[in-house]
């Protein structure tokens, strides 16, 4: 079950002048499955990406970041129920051939489309049945189809993931929207994760890719489900310029500011989501470590807590386990940590202090705070000025039960 | 239910001449349990031990690396219901003053006494429970205990673990006895791991410390059942040279490699019967990796895969879930990591080449070595001659279960 996190109103979606979405059933896994999503852009759109670390990152990925450096993108084609990944020289051969037929389709050359896959990996993409889909997928080509499109890319997700808002800019108003699916980015499920992000306003591709680079180290590279890091994980964030405008060259136009803080705030909420609805989650956890010398040690101990599998089943459980945090604390790997001066919230309850538990500590007060769906954790260091911040959920039964299931 | 694991024969168990074991009921955690073990050693044994690196370490690690700086050990005290760690100042006083009671009715000063302590975190040691039954268990003390004491250090174990075996070096026969318990070193499960190995063989402190740390990087530093690292973890090798021969002091000796071999050996039957018993634990897996450019890089790879929660989850539904296997490879943190060249084994079935499946593999195959209790991943990452191995077991509904359970 989903922690706090409903579908989204397709009506409450603003559509983003210069996209457009199309979607149409490819058959890839299920049949008459709406599997198949394409993005066309407006002429002179921005686009950039940050894609999996993964040295084994899928065809599709290897295939975006070539694009990505040449033509002006102008379609994205997204499959679900098929990762294309661990598929060697036939998997980027099968990807090329699908950016192909979008291209032929759309009268583009095919470096001007970026293909993305998410579900089972190591199986041949059937990509005969995607050009097969792909006229109807153009047929279906509109504005107003972003909540449609949020359900298509959907894999394991049990929620379709997507959200909006309006953007003043110097009194111009934007639209800015997003959709998302998955568990993870740094620490995805396999189960992939992929988000689309698009504006109207103009913004130069330098600009939108430091925008995206800061908005991603402060969002879906802040969550962990399970600490695995998917093939094929994908952020896309597309300016189109399609609203008339001065264009946004660098961080010196006052407008900068507010639109990063936009699109971070926009993937804050798409990367909680995707956490909100992580595999098996009953309990939404936010880990926040201050007092850190850098920005790094205190992302170091705060995924140390949220990777742990003992931290994860206690809050499962509902047990304020607080042995298990400081231990996580203890391996996270800061080797001169002086944890005598370490401080352990849980909510707003001082549970440790002096390497110990704290005297005012009493347990049912750590109990009230872990049986609520939404518990905040906070560490102290006390050893700098630097804070970070991780979403992660607890590890239950059906976390178990899915992963030993999920398969073609 | 433990995997190809079953309780040893206490009276298989070989007396190590020089150590002695008294075990006795102190009530710690239950009523009744006999939780409590005394080990006394004969004047002149050498000790030396290794202890977790987590940096939030117990009471008894502290003062147990403290006494091991100076005056001869001549006894250990171990209690099982309680770790006594994040326990600050007072935790160290409680640890002292035991220590201080062995010594008392054994007639030592206090540093020559070793604590351990595994259990719950967080709560108070009580102590005095410990020292009323001191007297007990020094009344029970007896060379052949070694399996009531395995039995004794128990905490969510199912199985003692504990092995024996003569040595014969330059035709004098010791024996080389050793018992542990919980789930790890490295990533040890909260329970904890404690290990106690001993030998009547004469040895150099020097020497045996360096034998324990080539035994420990093989054996103990090669399993993982979660990823959680303790606060506990201890791993002690005694040699009480208490049968009469020349002492070993150093790796000239042309017994130094027979012992080293030997103890090496026995650990890792200690640290495979750990995971055998993990947490929730329905199959054995040994991940071997090969072809790296260093140790430390294979086991990286090994490790990568071993602590993955996807792998793991795959394993316990017997699905050869290849990819998820192939994706662990590539986000270990190898970054010129070339995975087009590596090979991938599932026993001596070929899974994965030239960065995809093997053409010649077959799912039926990968699903027949996938369903027995005991599972061998092997690796070659085709990029220089050194090997690893790591031992691990799957991920279950009942790892989630005990964890989510289990407390005070």
């Amino acid at each position: 079950m989903p922690v706090n996190l409903s579908a989204p109103d397709p009506a409450s979606l603003l559509s983003v002048p210069g996209v457009e979405l199309g979607i149409a059933a490819a058959g890839i896994k299920t049949p008459g499955r709406r599997d198949l999503l394409v993005m066309t852009l407006a002429p002179g759109s921005a686009v950039v990406g940050v894609f999996t670390q993964n040295r084994f990152c899928a065809a599709p990925v290897t295939l975006c970041k070539d694009h990505l450096q040449g033509a002006s993108i102008r379609a994205l084609v997204v499959n679900t129920g098929n990762a294309n990944a661990g598929t060697g020289a036939d998997g980027l051969a099968r990807a090329r051939a699908t950016c192909a037929a979008v291209a032929e389709n759309l009268n583009l050359a095919p470096e001007q489309v970026l293909p993305f896959s998410t579900g089972v990996i190591l199986e041949p993409l059937p990509h005969d049945k995607i050009i097969v889909a792909l006229p109807a997928a153009l047929e279906n080509l509109a504005p107003a189809n972003w909540g449609a499109a949020a359900e298509a890319i959907m894999t394991t997700d049990l929620v379709p993931k997507a959200t909006t808002r309006k953007l003043a800019l110097n009194g111009v108003e934007f639209a800015l929207t997003g959709i998302a699916k998955g568990s993870g980015m740094i620490h995805p499920n396999m189960a992939t994760m992929l988000s689309f992000v698009a504006t109207d306003a103009p913004v130069s591709r330098e600009a939108l890719q430091e925008i995206l680079r800061h908005a991603v180290s402060r969002s879906f590279n802040c969550i962990t489900v399970d600490g695995d890091t998917s093939t094929n994980d994908s952020c896309i964030l597309i300016a189109t310029g399609a609203t008339e405008a001065p264009v946004i060259q660098d961080a010196a136009d006052s407008r900068y500011a507010s639109l990063q803080s936009a699109v971070t705030e926009l993937m804050i909420q798409l990367a909680q989501a995707i956490v909100r609805d992580g595999e098996g989650a009953t309990k939404f956890m936010e880990v926040r470590v201050e007092g850190g010398q850098s920005e790094a040690e205190c992302k170091q101990v705060a995924y140390a807590i949220a990777r742990s599998p003992l931290v994860k089943t206690a809050f499962f459980a509902s047990d304020p386990n607080l042995g298990r945090i400081l231990a996580a604390i203890g391996y996270a790997g800061i080797t001169d940590l002086d944890v005598g001066r370490i401080r352990l919230w849980l909510g707003n309850v001082l549970v440790a202090e002096n390497g110990g538990r704290a005297p005012s500590y009493r347990e049912e007060e750590g109990a009230r705070v872990m049986a609520a769906p939404e518990i905040a954790v906070r560490v102290d260091l006390a050893r700098g000025n630097t804070v970070a911040t991780v979403w992660t959920c607890d590890f239950s039964y059906d976390y178990v039960k899915i992963n030993a299931e999920y398969r073609s």
